[in-house]
């Protein structure tokens, strides 16, 4: 049953608390947050809870409430939830734990949670197994712990399925302003992205955070991704699971399976939902996608009043999708003339401490910078310890900062390079005045990469919707190479000429037929250059039926014309993830996808132009758009082929188990290519 | 010349200062942390600065001063310096700028820079173009501006190249107990390596980090190695240089080569230095290796109350040398009994919040897995903030932790995910109760590594010296690959057989000699593959004289047997740094190192287990130990043949510009390895 808007569960005029301690807590967290609607605790035996009458039970309550905080055991948060439902409550956030996050010992943890899904009807539901939500927008908390938030107008929505993660985010002291905290445990009904979709329609909502350890519903993500890019509001997800560990733990605390690293990587990009890795470039990227929203482009400009920070500004962006363009005449002049003939001028620049302690010229200096079209300027400045030092002129600085910026209405950013080095209040005054307070030179050189990619995502055409992830049932079989070749033939893909025989002297038959140098495979094989069973380059009859007679048993030959000589050799790949579902995997063909690492995950279904941009990915690459004197590859065909394939997959998706296409030879341009091994499993 | 021990510059008890704001400053600065000594301000019209009587010359001081703080103009400078040198002074900070760091419109900085050199002969200096130093141990500063610091007993020692950063890094929050702050400016006489050098030898200085844009003097940094290595005090070093930018500004600002960053690396992996990437990163591995130097294993523990930093912290340490073992039975078995039933035991463990606020059961719980054995353990734990509050089971948290590393003597880390997390209270009564209080869960996973690796570097013999980077001038020649070969050929590598031939007709002869199948090059011509200058695989003698005249104009021919059907390719080569001089590289050969960009750096000299381990870090390398049933490579064939290729760059290094032996073939195991060509270029 598709739940109701999750408007009065987030937004909340009268809220109903379930329970003892946590239930107090709920209460405590309102009145300190100015909560202005009415609180309702309900109670079996207490008269009163923080100077508010109890009520004994769902039926007692003045009115169907809109958000209720169930703090009770989780036999009873199934019986109250359905009370709630049947009132027409606007929804509950679901405390308890031991649903299907819970492992044998206490009983069928996944059957509670049918009942709870049950009880709940169309009324939404968060959690079970959570903290729940606190809005700072209108100082409404359903949330049964403390926090370090304060209300605010306006500002960033952080969703994350640890409820500790998500105290400790509002223990921030980096001027992140955030509007909403919301967790959702085992997302049994509604899920991260399901309330990132509600919040997103908050006006005040300026971007969205997700911290997430799998994506239990991909269509919900999807929808996500359109009302991100439709609203202007972008998303960042930190998404855990790169690791063993960090998958096998994400099952046993949240049941959520994390699926393979790779493929969220590639899903996230696609949808142009932004990635970090940490904590801290969580919140760092949140305060720029506040500010600014999306980057215009990945060019940047940074400035320090020494050259040590200019250094680090310029190694930080080595590997990262960042640029510090160099500067052009019109600002070598302008700075010129600030500067003085002593400063190298340069981005990242070093400003020297000539202009320090002067206002104007500070303003001045930044001006000319802010002036050169970057999509975002950086201003180092770690302020002096106030306890120990006097920060008046680092004040000035910031002043001159906020000036410049408003002046050029270009985007700027302070940078402290210690968190610890951009003050409380400084970095609020910044936010405030539409300045990112950055703590961190990594951090930042991430938020700006992520908020540059958004913005790349968001200038291309919407992408397709996601290949739906479902599949059959029914027991596998494996295509001989033969079949697997007339498969893919019927879809546009160049195979080898080739003919099947059934014994040594019949495969030498058929080699003359087809004209030699031939190659002889034995079919039914697995790993056959192992097994011996592929004979490259065979040049007569008798060459053939002796290797054929040299073959381990099999199901038959294969006789293919010999291809030569081409420019690169490509792996093609389906993969099935148990999230993601079926997508391409493209890499460096025979051993070396395995051995360098080169290869690259194409969600399906894929356009042209994705497939052009996943190939430009690869390190073989360079191979093919011809390397060193070499001839160049044919391409177009290789992107042909490709697409061949992912429509074979498309087409095949909910029977297919898994594709090799190994290698696909890239022949000089002009040539095309061809499918010299494929391996076709599927479901029957 | 030599100057003289630093002892008295470092420690004084006795300073003069010169000039007019900054010394005035300076003696504020040393009021400001007790100085005990005396501060002698030198003018030549003040007569008292903050309550002290001035001097008006150096020989009018009471004495010669164990320091100078030169606070006056770049041409003055050179004059008190030289008069402090004969007056038997113990050295001086030179703060002015205008030296060898300054471009043309100055003059010429880089003779006055000589002349100050001259000046001080064999009195120690600092800079020029430098702060200079605070001593935090016994409150001595020659420094001229603000700072964060106060008065310790014991800590490290931080040194850099930047004023600024200095600046800032004094600034941190976060518990680092800071020592010594050092910058070093130009380096003219003393380098930030000599500094390192003197700091280690005072015992209260526990550990040493660098900040450097480039190294001036290699050997300095190599007797800094060895004396980290004695005396069991671990240095760290932040280098710059990894981006062209950054290069480029290291020149501009402090007239440093930066040298290959690659080169860097090996070199410092080779001498057991750390090294880190960011200034974050810099301060908490120097609260690691303070607390607990370096670390004996990478295996680490992970304990949080939840299991969104579990998966954080699991996933941080993919791609890094760190572990984090499974647990072993009798921790289960401990643990089980501690938390009870509901509770996934692994590592990183999520410990849940069954024990929370309960002090002898948390102390438990982290004993149990203190007990463990491994090198380093975690617990996540980020503070709430305090103005808004209550952090007491937080405290107690941090008690517990405290009681069982007490108990255990394991080592164990306190760690904050968000910096702000852990207030410096906090972080100072933890570092001083020998737990380290980590800000972030990157920089705790970079410090154990880091510590990890200086531990494992000092576990091995002590590195052999570099090998010396002077070389000769003199033109420059490029041998024949026939010369090369022989000249390898007598350090005992391993080349085709292979003849020499004037014609054609005479390579078809050679050919016949050495019996078929050969291969033909044209000599004298670069890249020759490209130049159509090399034949492979010629069955007879017509195919040699055919292709022999088919190639371009040359110095003759080689005429080789055919090698065949290598396991793997590689390249090794030497490449002269500017800062480190000569060292090897190897890598994956043909066009697979450019492409996958998969190479080492070898520095030389090189023991046979150096050789060893630099191809294990190869991708290759997977190849040449036998990969998915292919045959294992010649290993020792391989490590003979980079070792004699190591002797043989050793033997030439002063006349050698460029080796390239590409491809080395590794053939079957037994059956050795070839050098199939070589490039060798030399001066005359």
């Amino acid at each position: 049953m598709t739940p109701r808007p999750l408007d009065r569960l987030l937004k909340p005029q009268t809220i109903a608390v379930f329970g003892g301690r946590e239930a107090r807590r709920v209460i405590e967290q309102c009145d300190r947050m100015g909560f202005a609607g009415e609180i309702w605790p309900v109670h079996p035996k207490l008269e009163e809870v923080l100077g508010r009458p109890c009520y004994r039970s769902v039926s007692d309550l003045p009115s169907a409430p809109d958000a209720a905080f169930v703090g009770v055991n989780r036999t009873l948060t199934v019986e109250i939830v359905r009370s709630l439902s049947e009132a027409g409550a606007g929804g509950a956030v679901c405390y308890a734990s031991g649903f299907s996050e819970a492992t044998g010992e206490l009983g069928d943890g996944a059957a509670l949670q049918q009942a709870l899904l049950e009880a709940a009807g169309d009324m939404p539901i968060l959690g079970p197994n959570c903290y729940g939500l606190i809005n700072g927008l209108d100082g409404a908390l359903l949330w049964p712990d403390q926090h370090g938030m304060q209300r605010i107008d306006r500002g960033v929505a952080i969703l994350t399925q640890s409820s500790n993660i998500a105290i400790n985010l509002t223990m921030q002291t980096r001027g992140v302003p955030i509007a909403y905290v919301v967790t959702a445990g085992n997302q049994a009904q509604t899920s991260l992205a399901d309330v990132a979709c509600a919040l997103i329609d908050d006006p005040r909502v300026t971007a969205v955070g997700l911290h997430v350890e799998g994506f239990g519903d991909l269509s919900a993500l999807e929808r996500l991704a359109t009302m991100a890019r439709r609203s202007r509001k972008p998303v960042v997800v930190l998404k855990v699971g790169r690791s063993e560990q960090a998958k096998r733990a994400a099952v046993s605390h949240t049941a959520s399976l994390a699926g393979s690293d790779a493929v969220a990587d590639a899903v996230l990009a696609r949808l142009g939902l932004g990635r970090v890795q940490t904590l801290p470039a969580l919140l760092e990227t949140l305060k720029l996608l506040h500010v600014a929203g999306p980057l215009a482009s990945h060019s940047i400009s940074s400035m320090s009043c020494s050259g040590g920070e200019a250094s680090l500004m310029a190694d930080a962006a080595v590997g990262r999708n960042v640029e510090f363009p160099a500067l052009q005449p019109q600002e070598l002049q302008r700075l010129r003339r600030v500067l003085g003939e002593m400063v190298t001028l340069s981005n990242p620049l070093d400003y020297h401490t000539f202009v320090w302690g002067d206002l104007a010229r500070q303003t001045e200096a930044f001006s000319a910078m802010f002036d050169g079209g970057y999509a975002l300027n950086l201003v180092v400045l770690d302020f002096p310890r106030g306890d120990r030092c006097d920060a008046s002129e680092w004040a000035m600085t910031a002043d001159a900062v906020m000036t410049a910026a408003a002046a050029t209405g270009a985007l700027a950013g302070l940078l402290a390079t210690l968190p610890e080095n951009m003050p409380e209040p400084i970095a609020d005054r910044l936010m405030a005045n539409g300045i990112i307070a950055f703590c961190g030179i990594d951090e930042a050189i991430t938020a700006a990469e992520v908020a540059a990619g958004i913005g790349q995502a968001w200038d291309r055409p919407p992408p397709l919707p996601l290949l739906d992830v479902s599949s059959i049932d029914g027991e596998i079989e494996t295509l001989t190479e033969a079949d697997a070749k007339v498969e893919l033939a019927a879809f546009g893909l160049p195979v080898p000429q080739g003919l099947v025989a059934s014994s040594p002297g019949q495969a030498a038959e058929q080699a003359e037929r087809l004209g030699f140098p031939v190659v002889l495979k034995a079919l039914g094989i697995a790993h056959k250059t192992e097994a011996g069973a592929v004979a490259l380059n065979l040049q007569y009859m008798q060459a053939v039926s002796n290797a054929a007679a040299a073959m381990p048993p099999n199901a038959g030959y294969l006789v293919e014309k010999m291809i030569d000589s081409p420019v690169a050799e490509l792996i093609v790949g389906a993969i099935r993830d148990p999230v993601f579902g079926l997508s391409l995997t493209l890499g460096a063909g025979g051993i070396f996808v395995e051995l360098f690492e080169d290869s690259v995950i194409l969600p399906l279904p894929a356009t042209k132009t994705d497939i052009h941009a996943a190939i430009s990915r690869l390190k073989l690459a360079k191979l093919i758009y011809g390397y060193r004197g070499r001839p160049k590859g044919d391409l177009e065909a290789a992107v042909g082929a490709v697409s061949a394939t992912a429509d074979y997959v498309v087409k095949n998706a909910a029977s297919l188990e898994e594709l090799d296409i190994n290698p696909l030879m890239v022949l000089p341009e002009g040539h095309g290519v061809v499918v010299v091994d494929a391996l076709v499993r599927r479901r029957r």
